[in-house]
């Protein structure tokens, strides 16, 4: 461990100072100001010459500046002639777009991974990409950290007949591995997202039971809280008793926490992936740990 | 030239119906809405598939979000699987970085212009791009457009004995150029920027006598417009006559403009690479689509 490095980029909202306290190495903070013309300036301002550099950087709003000064931070480290840089990106933004839902669109996501791979990053962990196969793309070694069982210490004892539900049916597998975990039994509701408008309905009643239980709402990330603001109504409606809402990624633009909490939602728990405005905010630094020591092992670094 | 299709991007500025109007060529206008959470959505309504696409993306401010869009935009236009892309940025973000003024900084210029090429863009057409050796680093085609023969038209007639003056001894060259142009002397001061403030002073004084001559200020960008206010307040002090300043790209953020017009100077001119915040506006269409047309021949496509 003697060989590592932890750098934080502009955009780690305390991840890079934990991931250094767990690992026990040293961590530099990248130079950060916006120039009078609105660019960015970043310096990494000590030597990671020969090193393992650990490259903490979020993509939150604003996504695109993010962005950019992620791929400013990778070529200073690179000026260093590091050994290897492994990038931890909490939130990666545009893993939505992940296929032409029409004709003459871009693959957002793709082009991201793409992006990253040709900025020189050899390894990448990223928290809940929306569709795990985007990763492919990337190329190099990526990884995964799985928020689930972090989650279970934020789920509020003595729930009564709980049920841990996915919005979507895409969410399904989540719901079940949650589900798992807390010993509890999991359903999903279906959802479609109309392709121009982008708004949300319930395509079919669920069949499952939701009178007299407290809901566990589970999804990945939560932007206008429409899904959930609209299964929590469901359910509700339905008879539910108390709806709690756990997602990774709040990054909950406008009205979004109003409309969830109008929508009968008790609590909203989530990463700090993202600079939180949920109830609980439980640490992703302990799993994005756990993925660094995974791939410092694979490789043998 | 029926095989040519001009792409308007979400940072045009007018420039790409003009270019599609001087080539006689059809424009798509790119779909475009920035999403709920920030990100930005784009996609190319029509088939550009055998075509030679010419993209036109400036990428003023915020740049970070018109270069992310120019990423987006490549994936969607290669899609329909083009001939060729020859891709236009009448102003390119972060080229002033094209050096490590300090250790451990990126070389910013060096990785817009990769990924530029790395996006898959056949030729490069762009606007005094500070160093023109900037841009070998992207390797394919590509071509400077160079602003002063358009400049002349947009200077005032009977200016009274008139002087060309770079604000800098890097913009002599510039000076020289467009005095000839003009069958006026020219002349630099000489300015010193510091590299941790960012605080320009002049370091020597002029030997050239400005006295009740009528001086034209000549620049490739004003961002702060702290160098030609400078400039101009010198040239004042010596006797000068009327200032009047030309540059291609107007950024002019926060008070520039006032700044300027404080420090005597009676007109800005620039190009429409910007959104124009100076008193006459000069149109890059034609002399974009030269260097098109130079790509065009130079490649046969």
């Amino acid at each position: 461990m003697d060989n590592i490095v932890v750098v934080r980029g502009t955009a780690s909202n305390g991840i890079a100072e934990e991931i250094s306290a767990i690992l026990n190495v040293p961590m530099i903070g990248a130079e950060y100001h916006i120039l009078a013309d609105g660019e960015s300036y970043v310096r990494i301002p000590e030597k990671v010459s020969g090193k393992i550099v650990i490259l903490v950087q979020s993509t939150y709003p604003p996504q695109d500046k993010h962005l950019i000064e992620l791929f400013l931070l990778m070529d200073a480290i690179k000026s260093y002639n590091p050994k290897k840089i492994i990038l931890i990106v909490p939130y990666l933004a545009y893993l939505r777009q992940n296929k032409r839902f029409k004709e003459g669109e871009p693959i957002s996501a793709d082009i991201m991974l793409k992006m990253i791979k040709n900025a020189g990053a050899d390894a990448l962990v990223t928290i809940e990409p929306h569709r795990p196969e985007s990763l492919v793309v990337f190329g190099g070694k990526s990884m995964i950290a799985d928020p689930l069982p972090a989650y279970v210490a934020a789920v509020p004892k003595g729930l009564k007949k709980a049920v841990v539900l996915s919005p979507d049916n895409g969410g399904l597998q989540r719901a079940e591995r949650f589900a798992k975990l807390l010993g509890t039994p999991f359903t999903s509701i279906d959802k479609e997202r109309d392709k121009t408008t982008g708004k949300i309905y319930i395509k079919s009643e669920s069949t499952f039971d939701f009178k007299n239980r407290d809901v566990i709402i589970i999804d990945d990330v939560i932007s206008t809280g429409g899904t959930v603001a609209q299964a929590a109504k469901f359910v509700k409606s339905e008879g539910a008793n108390k709806v709690l809402v756990i997602a990774a990624h709040l990054i909950m633009v406008g009205n979004c926490g109003k409309k969830i909490k109008n929508a009968g939602v008790s609590s909203i728990t989530g990463l700090n992936t993202v600079p939180s405005k949920g109830t609980r905010v439980v640490d992703a630094s302990r799993i994005l740990t756990e993925s660094i020591e995974g791939i410092l092992r694979l490789n043998e670094y």
